[in-house]
């Protein structure tokens, strides 16, 4: 029995959305699903219970930072990292290249791995398919992720072929080096905004047979129609008994979309940086809680909210002042509304897709969500 | 029958330690009592709920913070300030008397009150005790402080004496400004470093017969010996029947010398300061968490601690290893450790008053807490 596995529940009829559930070791959750992140073994401000609170069923963590700090030998000797920060649901590592590979002139890439310097010390590291595995193993997370790079965009069609070539190397080093059952590898299908490229990336995984497999090199910088398109041919090349995982993305816009296009994970900073840039995410669009307008408004974020914020009847006129006030209270409650509006959100996306009307569901969303924001 | 009454429990038969139990429209506590401070409107980090689990049953906000952001209006709107920061026990506000003398150059003093520029945005504003009293009447704090100068240390005798007689008249007409029948206002014993004047403030509020009385103007730069002096012959001539405060203190030194010299309540924003600052305070000492001695301790911060960081095991390796990578998870789960510490050593002591051994009692504390952190 593997690791990690997939059942599928329901496929909306007219979309690609799915229903399932993912089973790990340290339980199951339903998806379509948000993981908060936890950088370095922490979601920002927030407690492992009251991530339980809004049903958090699995969150993910970087490799890189807790690769540089405190280290994976320091994790492995706390029982790992489950154990080290509180959490006994699930976690989902990712592989530190999205990282490295974004230090630009501080790091060099050959065949065996990345050469670069700690943004902490300035001090020379290595990470390679297999130090990235090590890191993984020690850390303990139920779902690890492959060592790949992640192309910028744009990028030409050469350099897109060469790197997808590394990085499919780079996934089978990845294979090679995992070494406990506790824990399945995720593949991570590249290859640009190209077809050709992105369709051999998904055979070339699929091949390999791993527990599930994520969508790498999207929302970086290209336009979002670009990116609908190549996440729709990939997807529905991917095999439908394994999870889908996009990764970086969390705005709503994006999340139905994707959704629609049958990916079933997701991970974002969004609600938690802007929390803590002071704006509440509501179902109509997001609240700058500094504005005058809410000064003498006695209401909570979102009527019917049942978040911590709003379920106590904490109001935007206290918010708008602990946000002015520097306090950090404000962020906390703020960022505890936006992670349970997103895990709301991914709940009612699911049961819209149980009773196949996520067409229906998509657009009543987008009616009355104010895009000025720009998502 | 007054808002707040005071109830003598025990009188230590060797000390002047007193337990007792203070009761207000929002409930009552024990004392001795250390108030956790809620600046503006939050006590940093901290929710109303994790208040209440380490047992507070008062805490103290600041009228000057208030005044100024987000203004008594509307905090009146919001239905005061128990329902506008969601906080159903008891609130002592201060005067906003020691922050507006603090601003230095920045203010002027008159007979009348003192006009300043806000530390906000440099706006003129104007304070007097019928303004002070109006702000904590808006705020509806249960305990309302008279608004008195704090005699900086040093300070000649002309000028304290000069001084304490304007406190004196004020505190008069804050006596006439009060309206609500909920509300309690505390004198505040001035008069420096001087018996004579110590004697002659205590005589003068006891004429006002007020429902508490609080020492202002110590722990301002004196020694903590003259500290100690003053406290002696200043509290042993206050009324036994009425709760007594010495402001703004909150070393657990100065605690117990202070409790053992008659006083029943403080506040000092030193617990949250030293958490932000990366520190646990705990029988033994201050822990900087920093230090590399932590690295890999995987022992809670206390053995036998009640807080929610040590009941749930977080370990001093991980709480280092937040404090080192500025995640604010750290800083909340120091600052609820160095809270329920105040609180559960203000227990002790008063269960040690109880049971007539209170010198015991702080014999035992000297000799085991490290004072190299010199408190
Ligand atoms: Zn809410
Ligand atoms: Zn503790």
């Amino acid at each position: 029995m593997p690791a990690i596995t997939y059942e599928l529940v329901h496929r909306d009829e007219k979309t690609g959305a799915r229903a399932g559930i993912i089973h790990t070791p340290h339980g199951s959750f339903e998806t379509p699903i948000f993981m908060p992140v936890g950088t370095q073994a922490s979601v920002k401000g927030i407690s492992p219970d009251e991530l339980k609170e809004l049903h958090a069923g699995i969150i993910l963590s970087n490799t890189y930072h807790l690769f540089l700090r405190p280290g994976m030998d320091l994790v492995r000797e706390a029982g790992g990292l489950h154990k080290f920060m509180h959490w006994d649901r699930g976690i989902l590592t990712d592989s530190g290249g999205f990282q490295v590979f974004s230090l630009g002139p501080l790091r060099k890439i050959t065949e065996e791995g990345v050469t670069f310097r700690s943004h902490i010390d300035g001090s020379k590291q290595f990470l390679s398919p297999e130090v990235s595995i090590a890191v993984q193993t020690a850390l303990g997370s139920d779902i690890v992720m492959a060592f790949d790079e992640c192309v910028p965009y744009p990028a030409d069609f050469e350099y897109t072929k060469n790197s997808l070539a590394r990085t499919l190397r780079w996934a089978e080093r990845c294979k090679n080096a995992m070494t406990r059952e506790d824990q399945g590898l995720f593949g991570i299908v590249q290859g640009g905004m190209y077809q050709e490229l992105r369709h051999e990336s998904v055979d070339r995984l699929i091949e390999m047979d791993l527990p599930g497999y994520s969508i790498g090199g999207l929302s970086v910088g290209e336009p979002k129609e670009m990116m609908y398109e190549v996440l729709s041919y990939t997807a529905e090349r991917l095999p439908s008994n394994k999870p889908r995982y996009l990764m970086g993305v969390g705005t709503p816009d994006c999340l139905v979309e994707s959704v629609e296009r049958g990916i079933d994970m997701f991970d974002c900073v969004f609600p938690t940086r802007v929390a803590r840039n002071g704006m509440a995410m509501t179902w109509t669009g997001r609240l700058v809680m500094k504005n005058k307008a809410f000064e003498h408004d006695h209401t909570v974020l979102e009527d019917g909210c049942g978040c911590y914020a709003c379920r106590n009847g904490y109001t935007r006129a206290y918010i708008r002042h602990l946000v002015r006030a520097g306090e950090i209270f404000g962020l906390r409650l703020l960022t505890l509304h936006n992670l349970w509006f997103l895990q709301d959100y991914m709940r009612k996306m699911r049961k819209a897709i149980l009773e196949d009307r996520f067409t229906e569901f998509k657009n009543d969303f987008f009616r009355n969500y104010d895009m000025r924001g720009k998502n």
